[in-house]
């Protein structure tokens, strides 16, 4: 268990330095769209690389709304829940403090943004409320989703780390305009506390909208499978 | 065959939500050169990710060409077809409609292109007809031909989905200006409805290049097995 | 050896038409720096796409740099040696050929680089006929070195795509304001028939330094092998 | 022995090629961002292609902090460090050498950054040495750790050139604002010798901190097998 608790610390503070960390100091280069999607590609290579490193010791989750779904459909142990996403949170905020620490070392430095998520005038082309719950709500059920499949019994051995790396970096490629990409509370957790007041009376949304699609594509994966 | 349906639907409704979702909202970026390569990326991967997903279940076509493709080299029965095709069609639709509500909460938002294809005066550098026939034919053939060799019995186990989605990866790198890439008429059918007569009028291209393009390939695929 | 010679047909056709094509027709968008890396990423998903398609008939060559290569290690037939790479120019010669009536269809068009290689004058960056050639020998030969381990016997099974792929890309990522990219006489002998004959008088530095290229990393796998 | 040396030489000659040239001679071209993008990449295809062709010789460290950090937990013969490390410098110098030959064919080259890594003046955006000394420690630190834990013993077999391929590309995008990103210090020997004294006087912290990262990243491997 303590190994499991590790590999998920481990894994969530990787998947935080290194997609917000590509977001907030490449941020500050000119040419921003190359930063756009530099982030998309820093957050899937995140989760493909400690997906290959740790996922035989935890399952690489990583994203509380993983261990919920997991849960729901009985391949997480209910014991397991908790402690997973206490590790998953911990170590997006460690990896949040150390960005902090880094970026605060060049001249001229402010905290903006900080890689948080956000919706209405938080969100980077002021998208809604509701177009943000809409597309954190499916992005998540379908990376849920294809969690399941690709870890499933049967799955061809040691693709499973390119497939969730890659969704990961598919949905930053449509959501980042929207919300920023959580699709994670965790994620969203840790630069959020840095981000300051406004991001955080917004986080609500980036727990809920998450954990409602995760449990949905628990269940479409559990559906399809009994059909 | 249940399976199979929601499967097809799932993997369309995925391609077009990704790859037409990252051409709807990043086009509104600054940035336009990082747009076109952002989509892309966009629909390789998430080719790419659904095959691994269902692959095992549907086969992962996601595109009436491959389906009409197989089907006259034997490897799909006749009852299958229409039942995947109009999963295809539906999947590609219900994205389609899901992206308007996303993309209709951004202040000042148009309707546009919306991610449809076209040729002359609807092609992204108005390429003529001529050329958006040709480079459809070829690359749909090649996607087809590709297909075929990498699920066919012998075929080094896992890698299909990798080659599938780096395949419609580098297709879209070559055919965006032309026609904004279609080889899939699924594909084509979502967003035209949305993006207005002009485009509607034009959908019969891309219809028709795919499903020839397709049939080439198939009949290459079986070709070079038999000789 | 009909599948054979219809494999490395198929194949060079496949690259020339989409790295050449992606060139050709990207460089006509006003962002020009993503052209260029759409067009390292296209060389090497071509190759890789091709690869997991037609590598289990004729070993996936492409190149007669590789040919030569595998031959000088007796891996290769001395008869297979001209059929592949006849195969290989033609394939390039008719991909480029499909690309000019592609490309034509364009209002404004003109024939321009063409995607051919070149030096001196002729060079991106207008570099020397030395530096053409240094980076054109390395290149080659790490290409064909890289293609001879991956594809040795005890080399993991179903990588080698993925290598051979991925070095054209990493390659192009380097060489191409020096000299646009060979390491391949096929492949420079399509684009530089239709580009002008400013440009097939250069033809010969890149049919010499690949095939000197590729016969030392030839040579260079036999040697680490035999020690 | 000696094939071991040659491979690590041949290596972190490719390493240093494309990874270093492809910032050398992109960074005369205008889009400085996809400059930026495309060193990432390729630094992470050099890394990803070699240890496909020669993992199976020496392990593919390519860089004195793995090979340390396999020493300390004994997956390395002390008798073997030294020849490793010196092979290992002696492919970046040679590497370095060739690309200032090559890049000096082009009229009105300076020798500029040279893609050496530096720290407060010397960095691209000018971050203090304490942020270049944490971000080079967590990166090592990690990037040794997914190294020892993807070629442990029941690793799935092949994927492990993927895992640290794309873990270095991700590095890139996160660290090279501060440093140019270094966590290798043959790599960042062999350009300092060409841009000049003040990267040289620099060049401790690139060995300083690449070393102590990975012995940590190295113990974290050890600790986690042994919970």
């Amino acid at each position: 268990m303590q190994q499991k608790i590790a590999a998920e610390f481990l894994g969530t503070f990787w998947l935080t330095f290194g997609g917000c960390g590509s977001a907030i100091l490449v941020a500050v280069l000119p040419a921003s769209g190359i930063g756009y999607f530099s982030v998309a590609l820093a957050f899937g290579l995140a989760v493909l690389t400690m997906s290959y490193a740790v996922g035989g010791i935890s399952g690489a989750h990583f994203n509380p709304a993983v261990t919920i779904g997991l849960w729901l459909e009985r391949r997480v142990a209910g014991i397991d829940v908790l402690p997973y996403i206490i590790a998953q949170v911990a170590g997006a905020v460690v990896a949040a403090a150390v960005l902090a620490l880094i970026a605060s070392g060049r001249p001229g430095f402010e905290m903006g943004v900080f890689a948080a998520n956000g919706y209405g005038p938080l969100s980077l082309d002021r998208y809604s409320l509701l177009a943000a719950l809409v597309v954190e709500v499916v992005a998540t059920l379908f990376y849920v989703f294809i969690y399941m499949r690709v870890t499933a019994p049967g799955a061809p051995v040691g693709f499973a780390p390119i497939a969730m790396g890659l969704t990961l970096m598919l949905i930053h490629l449509v959501a980042t305009p929207i919300t920023n990409t959580s699709i994670n509370p965790a994620r969203s957790t840790g630069p959020a506390l840095f981000a300051g007041t406004a991001y955080l009376s917004q986080l609500w949304l980036f727990w809920l909208a998450p954990l409602l699609g995760g449990a949905l594509g628990a269940c479409l994966a559990g559906a399809l499978k009994e059909k």
